[in-house]
């Protein structure tokens, strides 16, 4: 139900996803009513999804946790605990981002030796994307949670980005160690420590430009970031358009007359709007599937409240992916470290 | 001496300032022989320009308390002081921002009433730029810092962008006045109190949609959204390059053969050119002249470190067009309430 195209886009990616795998077997929650609607509309005539039905809906606006104690029976709590009791291996959502988060960490708890769980979003950025967590669960985080926050997605980019050792990099002002606020100096000190790749301080710019695969930040910073990163493209995106037409436009019907037959303009236009739609899709969150919060007890895959069909359809199979590998297994074992001072702190 | 291209550019800046009114009087601060060379390349004979020696450097690299610590006399130091003893009414540099700062902050000292400075830099966004104000001076700000940073910040968009009563948002994870870190919650509560055109919290997404004319926000988070959104700039118009070369060639190169002739050719490929220009100019932080630092006793603007000659000069105008509105007074008076408090805070 959750996400601003739901129900019928969601409906339509799971459809797709299960469509590609007989093996995947997807339980949709929501209201019965609505989602049997859009699997006829989408001709669905397989036999790997059923329908749970749920009697409450968090809305987009809704406060995450208040929603989740005055809705009882929601969707997205629904769904949470499907995958608590081992009905189900992972739960995907373009919903109520806080929502998904809350029901998460609270029904699902956290894994052993996680202090907090981390949104890990994948983002274009030159010819390999970037993972950067923390992405908005947690605005506030102590300087071990950045810790873990780089250890956890730095195995989510080997895993589902096929990056054999990510660098991991720290969010800061400067590339000097004694750059930026408390907590970033704390936590550019204290990765030296760890295991990863950690290769400094990296300063926004070096975001896109590549230089590395993990970008380790507070959720407020990284929630400021992934939308201004989607604002600005938009914003570009609008004018590059517009650019383009004009472009078009001076060949079309300037002096030169060229192409000046109706089909030359209308194949300037048709390859127009193809040259638009594969810029577009090089800045698109649908690639990617989706963000897991990372260190919740279960697999939680947070897609884009814009979420299209794709965008859900690739979510699914990252939960799948995240699911087969046993993903969780790997953040406990690489968190094991942490286990004997988790009393402590 | 300051700037990845100084002193060619910031001399030749300073020369087409000097250049465009008489009554402008300019001293460029720094290695003599160098600046004088630089002078005598641009063809320089006017009367309006000085050269004040100043012995060291400090490099964009340097730590910039450090810096000024042993490296006395230098540039920046210089043309500060030249500032503070009335020789001289702002001080413009693209050089090394932390030494700018400090350099401001410890010899010019702060305004009445103000607590702490802020860069205010102007981004372009839609179809009118914003004041995104703390740009990275104080990384770890205080809410009556943020305030006041908005108070400056909007007399500043009222006086150099003309914008008569500008919307003051606070960058925050989410609208809702219960979202954020306490910074931010505490902020949001704060602001409506003031007299500032205060329109609440704005999410990174409405940076460029021109919903707001004034965003404040920490200067860790405002120097990565700076960077973030100048290296996703230049990423998406690397690309944009590309493709509208592809684009060309296709009706180049392609079955259709127009324009055919070489002419066609050459004239397409120089409109591209002109098309990417004038892109880029959308973009680019030279229209606006540099960042003020607010809150200073003085004027201090300080200029992007890859400042060319226009930058440089627009800089210089900026500062003049600060100093001749006595722009520092307006800031004293709006601060006028603070007075009363800040022996307590």
């Amino acid at each position: 139900m959750g996400g601003d195209r739901a129900p019928g886009e969601v409906v339509r990616g799971a459809a797709a996803a299960a469509a590609s795998d007989p093996n995947l077997h997807l339980f949709l929650v929501g209201q019965e009513d609505k989602v049997r609607r859009e699997l006829d509309a989408a001709s669905w005539s397989g036999s790997n999804i059923d329908v749970v039905h749920a009697d409450h809906v968090i809305s987009m606006s809704d406060r995450p946790v208040d929603a989740l104690r005055k809705k009882r029976g929601s969707s997205i709590e629904t769904a949470t605990m499907m995958v608590k009791q081992g009905e189900a291996g992972a739960f995907v959502s373009a919903g109520n981002t806080g929502a998904c988060v809350a029901a998460s960490t609270m029904f699902l708890g956290l894994l052993p030796n996680v202090r907090r769980a981390g949104i890990a979003v994948v983002m274009p950025a030159g010819d390999q994307p970037v993972v950067v967590i923390d992405a908005g669960a947690n605005v506030s985080p102590k300087v071990i949670n950045l810790i873990q926050y780089g250890i956890m997605a730095s195995h989510y980019c080997a895993e589902v980005l096929q990056v054999p050792e990510p660098k991991v990099g720290l969010l800061n002002v400067g590339e000097e160690g004694a750059k930026g606020n408390s907590l970033a100096k704390e936590a550019h000190t204290e990765f030296v420590a760890t295991k990863v790749n950690y290769i400094g301080n990296v300063e926004g710019g070096d975001v896109f430009s590549g230089g590395c695969d993990v970008v380790v930040c507070d959720g407020f910073v990284g929630n400021v970031l992934l939308k201004v990163s989607e604002g600005l493209a938009e914003h570009m995106m609008g004018i590059f358009r517009g650019v383009l037409e004009r472009f078009a436009g001076d060949f079309l019907g300037g002096d030169q007359q060229v192409p000046s037959s109706a089909a030359g303009t209308s194949d300037m236009q048709q390859r127009m709007s193809q040259v638009v739609g594969g810029l577009r899709q090089q800045f698109d969150y649908a690639e990617y599937g989706g963000a897991p919060l990372l260190g919740v007890n279960g697999v939680t895959i947070i897609a884009h409240g814009r979420s299209d069909s794709r965008a859900i359809a690739n979510a699914i199979l990252v939960a799948r992916k995240l699911v087969a590998a046993d993903f969780n297994q790997r953040i406990t074992d690489a968190l094991e470290p942490f286990a004997t001072t988790k009393n402590g702190a």
